[in-house]
């Protein structure tokens, strides 16, 4: 079964809204076995109307609309659903109580236009909206189906959920679409599809791969389509079992997995605390480890050290380090780590140290060189990057640099043996 | 002039990336006067991109497109690209030196796969790509423009900026769309529409005005559409002065002002420094400030004390207040702004304590209740905020609220009296 969304609306034309609702409609279709094939955005005029739903008619079994069902005169779909659907609109008794009952919650007078959103198009069926007055429509042509939503998201996805899909899955399901993303970090997308080329060539033609990068971390996201979820989902399982032999140095998560969220599972299993002692990360670190709930279970917390003057007086780094090996340096980034321990007594510490740029690079320390440093507990390890990109990403890049180096420093447990 | 966007990614049909990218676009053509009249989102797949381009084609007179150009076999748009145009692959010697030039920079070894990102469809021009190694492709047929870009949203922005829109200003324009937006702060949707609702009444029809509420900040946005951009700019600027005057004590910035680029060139104006104390916000502020280049003229740093036990240890909150009023009270607040203070040596400093949730809150206490305290030079301001929101805007919205309070209390200069 094959899926196309409309979603119409001049504050998405003009880049006002960002479309979270198709990315929320066909991420839920896609769990039901629906392949969203194509998403349409259009203003709110008759003629285009009539058009999309022409055209995505032609194309797909399912085609859900969003948006234009308000009360107001720039609000037609309605009307172009009645053109295009040859229907007549008629008072339907039940959305006409729900539209009284609304506002009678809310305490307000209701209005002709309030009570115009219960004429429905005689040929659909409503569907109420507890959180608002537009219901939705459901029409049903041949085995074709369209369905109107209201735009406002909390609304739209209360009727999807609760009376869109328990619908559509009452229809014969064709095929069920099994997806895993596995996530790499560490390695670019061109070196790593030349380090799995042969996996790829070999991959059943069922499943398809895609590389998604994002900053510094690629997304392998491999795609089954078939009539056995469960086979679906073990070859899958086996082809990831194969990969991980290739690169296992490189993944460190699935799916909706953030390097953010394995640490802290990984932190809390150890019963490990975690500080970090910033400098051109500014406390982006801080911040996406905090982001996590119940951080504080293993975040103690962290000196961003913007200045020389706070590195040396807060975490113990010489002014002798400083002058001969320069504030971006291994020595630095070791002082910090080590530094930021012994202060807030944790049992790990990132410190970190770089150029974020865009001024402050030279030939032989160009922007986004960065040294990370991991204190363990008797163990430190320390590596170079070198980002070479903007500030806002440098900085991005190096958090996330820091983190899968502490997960690669908790897991191997090198910080047990002694410093080399 | 009218616009199709098309974005081609499988990830954006079921539902795993929100199109962002088509939002940004059309926000931007906006300004350029030039109106986008339908986004299509379609997948990599050959036969669907040659449709795409020839519905888009009939109907606009530029197209956009975004996606599909990686070096992995998944990628089949340039390819699509040259069936439609009928245009054949070569080498591009720019493209293939700025390829190389790409990995050297990175120090990574160059592929087979890196190398063909140079050939380019001989009827296109190549858009060059700092940032990464799929080049933009330019196409011009009759008076139609196509342009296609990679879908990667930092390479897409920086092409569009710097090569695309130059090109397109170049073309003969038709009308102009002036925006302006007005920035505030510490009111919401309804109260600022009650306050300037005279004053929206009382605006001509050639401008429009739309809300824009995001997490403590309400953006004003003012368009007005017409031959003579003169006109429409001072229209636009005279409106602006009658609204200052209604509320400005809440207006803060203008357009692409954000608060952390506010606090620094304020900062900056005065010579004076800055360190933070943060708790609930764990490093957001921070972050936020040393996103700004050069803000490590005055910012020196921060103690992210996320345990009460650096909340002691470093920044002196004695145990008796923590005991008595609790980690969450302006007495922390106000301990914390004092104590990195002292021990930072800066001029100004935030002190920020509270519950982003999504647990740890309380009847007395709810999720997203904060303290805020600024320290300045002989004064302590603070004050409490519910933001009663979920963790991550929580963190957003306290981190917002201090730079707005820092800046009140910087420029009313209220730190030169003494604590009242």
């Amino acid at each position: 079964m094959r899926a196309c969304i409309i979603s119409i609306g001049e504050e998405l034309l003009i880049g006002q809204t960002v479309n979270t609702n198709a990315a929320w409609i066909a991420s839920s279709l896609n769990e039901l076995g629906i392949e969203t094939i194509e998403i349409i955005v259009i203003t709110d005029k008759h003629g285009e109307i009539l058009r999309a739903l022409r055209e995505c008619g032609e194309r797909a079994d399912i085609i859900l609309i969003t948006g234009g069902l308000g009360p107001t005169r720039d609000d037609v779909t309605k009307h172009a659903l009645c053109d295009f659907f040859d229907s007549q609109l008629v008072i339907d008794q039940q959305i006409l109580e729900d539209v009284l009952q609304y506002f009678k919650k809310l305490g307000r007078h209701v209005t002709d236009l309030n009570r115009e959103q219960a004429l429905v198009p005689d040929k659909a069926e409503a569907l109420r909206n507890p959180y608002g007055t537009a219901p939705g429509l459901w029409f049903k042509e041949g085995e074709k189906i369209f369905v109107a939503m209201p735009g406002v998201p909390y609304e739209m996805k209360e009727m999807v959920k609760n009376q869109v899909f328990p619908r559509l899955r009452k229809l014969p399901r064709q095929q069920y679409i099994v997806h895993k993303s596995v996530l790499t970090q560490g390695i670019g997308e061109s070196a790593l599809a030349d380090k799995i080329s042969g996996w790829e060539d070999d991959l059943p033609k069922a499943i398809q791969l895609a590389y998604l990068p994002s900053m510094g971390i690629v997304k392998l996201r491999l795609t089954a389509k078939g009539q056995n979820k469960e086979q679906l989902e073990e070859d899958i399982a086996n082809q990831i079992s194969k990969l991980k032999t290739l690169i296992p140095e490189y993944i460190w998560g699935y799916d909706d997995d953030t390097l953010e969220k394995a640490v802290g599972v990984l932190l809390k299993s150890q019963n490990a605390t975690l500080a970090t002692a910033e400098s051109c990360t500014g406390g982006h670190i801080a911040h996406i480890i905090t982001s996590i709930p119940g951080s504080s279970a293993y975040f103690k917390g962290s000196i961003i050290a913007y200045s020389n003057d706070v590195k040396m007086q807060l975490l113990n780094v010489t002014a002798n380090v400083l002058e001969d090996h320069g504030a971006v340096s291994e020595q630095v980034a070791i002082a910090m780590a080590q530094g930021v321990k012994n202060l807030i007594g944790s049992d790990y510490a990132i410190g970190i140290t770089g150029i974020a740029g865009p001024d402050g690079g030279s030939a032989e320390k160009p922007v986004g060189t960065t040294w990370i440093a991991i204190a363990g507990k008797n163990k430190m390890v320390s590596r170079k990057y070198n980002f070479a990109d903007n500030r806002e990403r440098n900085i991005i890049r190096a958090s996330r640099s820091a983190l899968a180096l502490l997960k690669t420093t908790v897991m191997t447990r090198l910080d047990l043996s002694p410093r080399a």
